[in-house]
């Protein structure tokens, strides 16, 4: 929990504003934190769909609240992943 | 993200289901990935009310999705208590 603060926190106090992340410190903090699933996604605009998706107060800035549902999101897609791994395993 | 999934699968599978939690799994994990999280209660049956909130789906488990919901949760107020004390300090 406190690596996700921290990892939040190193990217939304670029602008000033430590509260949110911009479009720009997200697409930074995407781009250094989370390479492998930006290099996965085929559409060039990803970054502009995955915030629009993100921003439900539709102010254009992600708050922690927000950057925390894509965590949860991406680990619900990775434990799926892992349980299927698992069960092909066993076959 | 892949901590979350290797803290919740080192005590889901305890008793062969490694899916979900079950409560006697989950007060186990929070004995030791949350003392102090547990600590601050002052309720006895605290785990059991908890388990009760984060249950949605009334299995009686604690499935990946839910153990989430509880992550999610103490981030979020993780987050509210950093920035009252930023708040604080800047006075």
């Amino acid at each position: 929990m406190q690596d996700l603060m921290l990892i939040f926190h190193n990217y939304s106090g670029e602008d000033g504003d430590k509260a949110t992340l911009s479009k720009k410190e997200m697409k930074k903090l995407i781009e250094k934190e989370l390479p492998t699933f930006l290099a996965a996604q085929k559409d060039p605009k990803f970054v502009d769909s995955l915030m629009k998706d993100l921003d439900q107060n539709r102010d254009d800035k992600i708050n922690f609240e927000e950057f925390l549902s894509l965590i949860c999101g991406l680990s619900m897609a990775c434990e799926e992943c892992f349980r299927r791994s698992e069960k092909k395993g066993k076959k």
